[in-house]
């Protein structure tokens, strides 16, 4: 069993596909991670924002909690319709390439991407910073935790889709338990004191109101909270990992009813045990899931279970755009808008490409931002509402197309959706304009265009090397071959016979530049390769010496090798490379490496004409 | 002009060697600028050291300069006749090697090379450590300025001996010229106020003395003192960078004719003028030359011009390494104890590869130490004097050897100087050992042993590839061509044509991956392939189609000519890659890199009878 084996487990065949493909229980912490773990930060978002308002702040609250609950209903309803439309992977980009065209695609397809990345880099920052929070020693640590937490996530999904929802899947439920039971002890509480439940612990007295509400800072908050709702589309982008159609059908159910549930229970309680988010750049700072759990259960053995769940959680949410990130990079790269590679099923039968490409951008962002990745929160959520908004108007055009029974209430499910994640997509763009979202506005043409040029360039390679005629052999002769000679060796020798075996026209070079190491003379090349050539009847290799005055030894073979491919413009050269192959790394450097150095310059400046070729010969020592 | 020529100059030719060449003028600024440099800090380094001692610091630091002086002048009588009997460079290394034997000669030259890298790290972080306790903002960018003037160093040195003669010998000869003014005046005002001399400028007063005198403080101020010695060996080793054997001597004569004036002057003005060094690390640090100059000329333009050329010289001592340590690398590679690659001449006839390990190696060392490197100064000294003692025990074989006429005289001038220097590197040993001596004397036997290895490899080489047999001939056939092919195309035809013109034995192999890429049939190989070769009375390439259910491409196809060479044992098998070659760095991206991959893994794994032709498809777009 070799370590790669044991670090990402024995590769899977094809034929295993099948039997990797996921359940419902497994499904939910893959594609459902990143949604459930916005309940964490979805309303201490927004709560943040309605610090101003004092004790106002926890009533309007609940007021935009209930309408993101609302938007995520809508949502929910749409993409159940698409998953069962679309049983082959039904994304945004799916979606709106096949109804609203291309462009449409790739746009909606760009924000997912770069929303993508943002959420690995955001979330796993999000975890770190609760975690170094919670326990101040490991601040100086924050970047390497990140990184840390990335290359597990990163080695986890190399390992395949099953694995994954093995791993998370602990975490996961063990933080919805958690909520669930703070959220109906809270209930109970609050009910049998007749809505003014006594904290355990009380919360931090809210400070004195300094802004009436407004408009604005209600869409500010609204806006905030959106960032709640990242990650609901991947479940519809990945059917095809489920055993079946409905299995995803049914994981988005679970998903959504969680985290609607999560979202008003926690909105809830706020508003009852009377708590305001507080200043996280300020000391004294307490999320408000820490504080809501200390005022409902005090500050037991649960709580710290509770916390630690948050924090896995929060950190693990990354995972979910590990999971969705290389299929839709797949599903675009086997329309040719995307390299190739992505399209590979690695070993594991996951498209190992994709998930490089997201932990090396995640991990640049999290590098530059040194692991504080606040400053990128208002560039993300823009990218999903983007994609959901082209999605769901590209099903209300497939409904329209196909007709039928219940073609006009799916058309108008999908409408609504669309129209209803439109005007959030407007809401979070002009409230959060300033502060990034132009970053995103500006990043998703760019990509777009990209995407474009991708596409251009492989259908011009593909009209180039189109080849519908059988090979021509009229006239076909041996190529004439070239050996780089330094002195008469073993290498030399192999060189020389092989060259012999493929060709009746052979010429040696040696380039005089007056070095230490000791060179051929014309006396040794006839004793050691003309003579016994001419003894045996082959015809005649010669030796050619051009003086190099400025001690190059490349480029005069180079330019010799492109002189006679000029002089004969009916044959092929083969460029004969003898070279020394090193079994030890080490050993690479006490080799001079002209043979690549040669073999690399041909083929810069060379042409079709020109062929190199490679005679190992193996160092045994 | 190309912009690596306005950046290195046009490249010399062999033959422009003998123009190149230097004479006096330029050679004390190249060889000399890290031995007068050390009259910025040698005495400096010695009176730190005495500032236990009060008033009486600066009459022994009479003492410490004058020996430090008698023990230049018999280093500097013995490598004069050096260099006379080894008039083709006579490092220590060429001296110890050709009379002590390779052992001592390689010893030599390993403490010789860590003191060079020491040298150039040390030298550039006292030059910026200067001018940044001149300045004081320009802290922060201490490792930046640092590294700046590393590559300023590193190119000005590639482009060639006689270039950096002339950009460095502004700055050498102000210097100079500064300190031997300063000298002059005071010598003057002390002469004319009867050995009294009033300061313009006084300097602090000297603290209160909480020493006795001991041999043991002595001995630490006289081996910190030695440090002003390292660079007197590169004259020796560099005689062939000048015009005459004769330049060399001259050039040997004015270095340590002025630094002997330097050193002697500066210790007795310190004493006439009551100067003692004052703590670098404390507030009010102020080196000891300032004092002095400041004391004879006050703070006029003078103090300032004399303060930059300081500056100015003691960041470029690292020159005098860059031209030597190559110099030495190219002798020990020729020899065969060092990568070929050192004893390469670039473009501008100096050792490029030597100067760029040197550039390397003292960056890392500027970089781990973040530009301030006081504690690596204990480590040096020991390094220049082991090799001092060699060369003089080298050299008083020689004489003995040699015989004749002189030989009893220059036996006794160089026993002298081994005995002198062989104290020296005690003395210098016991006193650093704690401070870090003791690394260098580990780094040595390191370095050692590496180029023994370096050279029973480079000897193995040689054996195996030693041949003075001529080429055979009889029973040798053509290669059986394997080329894999993933679908129809023109580069494939090309490479299928091409096969059949060297071999009559050529078989196509397809891996069948399952993958979304077209694959070829064989009814496609039939039409396009075997019929036409069959009509044009060729041998019929066949295609061979390999399952791979894990998706592997390139494995299966290693694998198969693996096989193919085994149960053909009197073979070779040439294993045809079509390659494209992507004219933009980017379209690399675009395409797998299968080519690339397969060659590697058929060098990795395979033998001396697998072939690989790599015929290139050049894209046209």
């Amino acid at each position: 069993m070799s370590s790669l084996d044991l670090l990402l487990g024995r590769p899977l065949a094809s034929a295993e596909a099948r039997a990797d493909r996921i359940g419902i229980a497994a499904g939910i912490p893959i594609f459902g991670l990143d949604a459930l773990s916005s309940a964490a930060y979805g309303p201490e978002a927004a709560l943040t924002l309605l610090i101003p308002l004092g004790t106002l702040g926890a009533r309007y609250s609940m007021l935009i909690n209930a309408a993101i609950s609302l938007l995520l209903l809508i949502v929910y309803f749409s993409y159940r319709q698409t998953i069962e439309a679309y049983p082959s992977g039904g994304g945004s980009y799916t979606v709106a390439r096949q109804n609203l065209g291309t462009t449409a695609g790739l746009v909606a397809a760009a924000a997912l991407m770069i929303d993508y990345i943002l959420t690995v880099a955001v979330g796993i920052s999000a975890g770190v910073g609760a975690l170094v929070s919670a326990v101040p020693a490991l601040q100086p640590r924050t970047l390497a935790l990140c990184l840390l937490i990335l290359l597990v996530v990163l080695l986890v999904n190399l390992r395949g889709v099953r694995e994954t929802g093995t791993v998370f899947m602990v975490p996961t439920y063990m933080f919805v338990g958690c909520l669930l039971i703070v959220i109906a002890i809270g209930l109970v509480k609050t009910a049998a004191s007749g809505g003014h439940p006594v904290a355990v612990l009380s919360p931090p007295r809210i400070a004195a109101t300094t802004a009436v509400v407004s408009w604005w800072i209600l869409l500010q908050a609204f806006a905030s909270g959106c960032t709640a709702m990242t990650g609901v589309e991947a479940v519809s982008n990945g059917v095809k990992a489920f055993k079946e159609t409905r299995h995803a059908q049914h994981t988005l159910t679970v998903i959504i009813g969680l985290l609607i549930t999560l979202l008003l229970g926690i909105a809830y309680l706020v508003r009852a045990y009377n708590i305001s988010a507080t200043d996280p750049g300020r000391p004294g700072y307490d999320s408000v899931l820490s504080m809501l759990t200390s005022a409902v259960t005090g500050k037991g053995v649960f709580y710290y279970v509770a916390i630690a769940s948050i924090l896995a959680v929060l950190s693990l949410s990354a995972n979910t755009a590990f999971a969705d990130f290389p299929r839709l990079c797949r599903i675009i790269a086997s329309d040719g808008y995307l390299p190739k590679a992505f399209a590979v099923t690695g070993r594991r039968l996951v498209f190992s490409h994709g998930i490089y490409v997201l932990a090396v951008l995640a991990g640049i962002l999290l590098i530059a931002f040194r692991g504080v990745t606040d400053r990128l929160i208002p560039l993300y959520a823009v990218g999903a509402f983007l994609a959901f908004t082209f999605s769901q108007a590209g099903m209300v055009v497939h409904w329209y197309r196909t007709g039928g029974a219940g073609a006009r209430r799916s058309m108008l499910v999908n409408g609504v959706g669309a129209v209803a994640t439109g005007i959030t997509v407007s809401v979070v763009l002009v409230a959060k304009f300033v502060q990034g979202a132009w970053m995103t506005m500006l990043l998703i043409p760019m990509l777009f265009l990209a995407m474009l040029s991708v596409n251009r360039y492989y259908r011009r390679v593909k009209q180039q090397i189109h080849c519908a005629s059988p090979i021509e052999l009229q006239g076909l002769r041996p190529p004439k071959v070239v050996i780089p000679v330094q002195s008469w060796s073993q290498i030399s020798k192999d060189a020389v016979q092989f060259a012999l075996t493929i060709s009746r026209d052979v010429h040696a070079v040696h380039v005089a530049a007056c070095e230490d190491d000791p060179a051929i003379t014309p006396q040794e090349w006839e004793e050691f390769a003309a003579e016994p050539a001419r003894r045996a009847g082959f015809p005649v290799p010669d030796l050619i010496t051009i003086p190099s005055p400025y001690r190059f030894i490349i480029l005069p073979i180079v330019h010799y090798v492109l002189q006679l491919e000029r002089s004969h413009p009916d044959r092929l050269i083969a460029v004969l490379i003898p070279e020394m192959v090193e079994r030890k790394w080490y050993e690479y450097l006490l080799h001079n490496q002209r043979g690549e150095l040669l073999r690399l310059l041909l083929f810069a400046k060379g042409n079709r004409r020109v062929v190199t070729v490679t005679v190992p010969w193996y160092l045994d020592l």
